[in-house]
């Protein structure tokens, strides 16, 4: 069976590709990165940036009630589940340019190149500028995403308030010209059964595909999480010189004991390939209290634990709370745990990943197959039922941060493999 | 052999004991507990008390360059070496009563007991009250005890600041009319090789002996320390979500790696009767970048190990920087230890320790011998070749807390065995 191959016509779009990036990066630089607040000034001249481009392109322009940004390329027929493309347009503070960014520009560019190529689709390709992903600014994840899907808990509307003004996301979206009340009225844009799938390319967040030495990654699904913020370990200061091991309730070591414990079933998990990695961000003794000589009171920690299997990241949880237990009786101390969040695992779907897999063979692009760790869009789609798949661009130096650093030949790449998708849909 | 038993007399100053803890309590009380800062007002009250009640009692009162308190029971002799029964006068902040004046309240009720019961010693015993044992206020410890035995370090004076106030040791010694520049041109008030014996009555700062009901430790040694003030471990941070176990450089498992192999190590110890004990009272990620998501790029922490064997102690300083050295290997971290600081293990008089062990038979005195974690002005006369055992009274709550809890019964059973062991000096 021969494939429809759109290569030369993408090939075309790299300078396109780093002139989109380029304005995008220069209009936004905060000084030392980039920052495009969700919500806020950055991620509408990202928007606005972003649309000037997809007209001037000739793609159809429009937005929705969550300030949600669709550039799309028409199909034979408007009756057709669309295809949707995308990512988000915010970024963190002093972030990087491509976190986000390389996912819409990426759809564009595809587009384009089907254009070039005189490739007309079955049915929509709506481009999707997403807004307010990263958590770091409501504290809540897949903001836009969701509110498009329907599937956004309509408390954040007035609860979430954003990190740096203290100002809720509804008083946010209404001056970013946006319509919460339409959203709180139960507005879908997208419902979910309406999509034939999800598509995402996005920097890989890890050094993986650097260190592998390959462009590009197809993502087998999405780590679900399950998060302590805020636990705790009490036991009792003492005069460190007085107290025998037996009588010491120390709260660092029953900590220690704990993540010990975690550390080595994670050490199992790598050997017997079961997917899994947790982190302790945050672990501190109490600048108050704490002394050299005496022996720790109090702990506080984090704890995020992830996995692509949703029950076992779930049976960790129970595993976490079995062994602070048994700890508590061996060491006189008392763990304040509290609650997990859940957040579950965002599943890649199989036959959009065995084409994907096809399409990087025939057309010749490195690759391999690769977990996401780090959470996205892609996995409001995915929960929402969407058919959906990722694809990883290596990068180098992490994301989050000014260092960024994706290489437009690798970016090329996985555009070229998502238009190769595109073309070959019936 | 019969022995001299001074009971009946100790037995009648116990409301003279109870009378002098009173006083000194009520005149250095701060609202919470009791402040007797080194080289300060509260100890320089409690030390002008301490001299009033010496007179009053019939004893001979001096002082020295360090502004220690020497109040004594004259002997027979001028020419046989003292007898020196001590311990510190001052207090850390909102500090308890107990802690260190215990032993020299219980000098002098011991030397009162042997007036009333007549009983006159070959030698001299040297009832002293001494000054700045607590490193809480100069960072520097046995600054009375080291001044008078001649083994402070000089640079000391100027170099030590009162954490309080800032201000060097020698202007604060200056304040309370002591003579810095008498310590600087080399006065030594005690002589070390000049001195029969140094015993030392201080409550028990663990709960041992409240546990165990027993009233009186016969201690079997001062523990040596090694000390790591501030040691830090450092790794990189990045985004939790994206990078694998093995591309991972994290500090905090770094740091849970190590203290739980010490940990390990410790356990040991215990089973195999190995004197032992390590605290990390301060262990913390960096507030301005950690993160619950964020891998921990760097931790901070305390080591504090101790032991009665100092080849042991010095031995596992040894251990730390391998242990360490192989998780830099496995974990990509890299580790600053800086140096240990050192204290060497003060071990007590066999002989007296015998007669303490025989006098408390004799006199039916419940006890056990217990191992001294915490330091005391006693370790510094051990390192200075003086013969030196001390003796711990049961207390409850620790101690450098208002609730220290010492029984006057108890307080009077140590007392009874000193001045027993007094009495059969030869």
């Amino acid at each position: 069976m021969s494939s429809v191959d759109p290569s030369a016509g993408i090939a075309k779009q790299k300078s396109l590709a780093s002139q989109i990036f380029d304005e995008l990066y220069n209009k936004t630089f905060d000084g030392v990165g980039v920052t495009r607040a969700s919500y806020g000034e950055g991620e509408q001249i990202a928007r606005d940036l972003l649309e000037h481009w997809a007209k001037k392109l000739g793609l159809v322009v429009e937005g929705d009630a969550a300030g949600n940004l669709y550039m799309t390329l028409l199909g034979q027929s408007k009756e057709a589940p669309p295809i949707v493309i995308g990512s988000h347009i915010d970024s963190v503070a002093q972030g990087g340019n491509f976190d986000g960014a390389a996912g819409i520009i990426s759809g564009l560019v595809a587009c384009v190149g089907l254009l070039e190529e005189g490739i007309k689709l079955p049915q929509d390709v709506r481009v999707m500028g997403i807004r307010a992903e990263e958590s770091a600014w409501f504290g809540v994840s897949y903001i836009g995403s969701r509110a498009a899907l329907g599937t956004l808990p309509k408390d954040a509307l007035d609860n979430a308030k954003r990190s740096d003004t203290g100002v809720s996301l509804a008083e946010h979206m209404l001056r970013a010209g946006c319509n919460p009340d339409a959203l709180r009225a139960g507005e879908i844009h997208l419902p979910p059964s309406s999509l034939k799938a999800y598509l995402e390319v996005h920097i890989e967040q890890g050094p993986v595909l650097e260190s592998t030495n390959l462009p590009v990654g197809i993502v087998t699904g999405i780590r679900g999480n399950r998060r302590l913020p805020s636990a705790k370990c009490n036991g009792e200061y003492s005069h460190c010189g007085g107290v025998p091991r037996s009588y010491r309730k120390d709260a660092v070591l029953a900590t220690v004991d704990l993540l010990s414990h975690l550390d080595a079933i994670w050490d199992d998990c790598e050997k017997n390939g079961k997917d899994f990695a947790f982190t302790v961000g945050k672990l501190f003794t109490d600048t108050e209290w704490h002394a050299m000589t005496k022996i720790p009171g109090a702990v506080e920690f984090s704890l995020d634990m992830r996995s692509l299997d949703g029950d076992f990241i779930e049976a960790m949880t129970e595993r976490v709370y079995e062994i602070a237990a048994s700890i508590e009786k061996r060491r006189g101390v008392k763990f304040e745990l509290g609650k997990f969040t859940k957040a579950e695992p965002g599943p890649m779907d199989n036959e959009i990943k065995s084409a994907m897999r096809l399409g990087a063979n025939s057309l010749g692009i490195p690759h391999m197959e690769i977990a996401s760790g780090a959470s996205h869009d892609a996995a409001a789609f995915a929960a929402a039922g969407v058919p959906t798949q990722m694809l990883f661009v290596r990068n180098a130096n992490g994301s989050h941060n000014p260092d960024e650093a994706m290489e437009i030949s690798d970016f090329m790449e996985a555009t070229r493999l998502l238009a190769w998708w595109l073309s070959n849909q019936k």
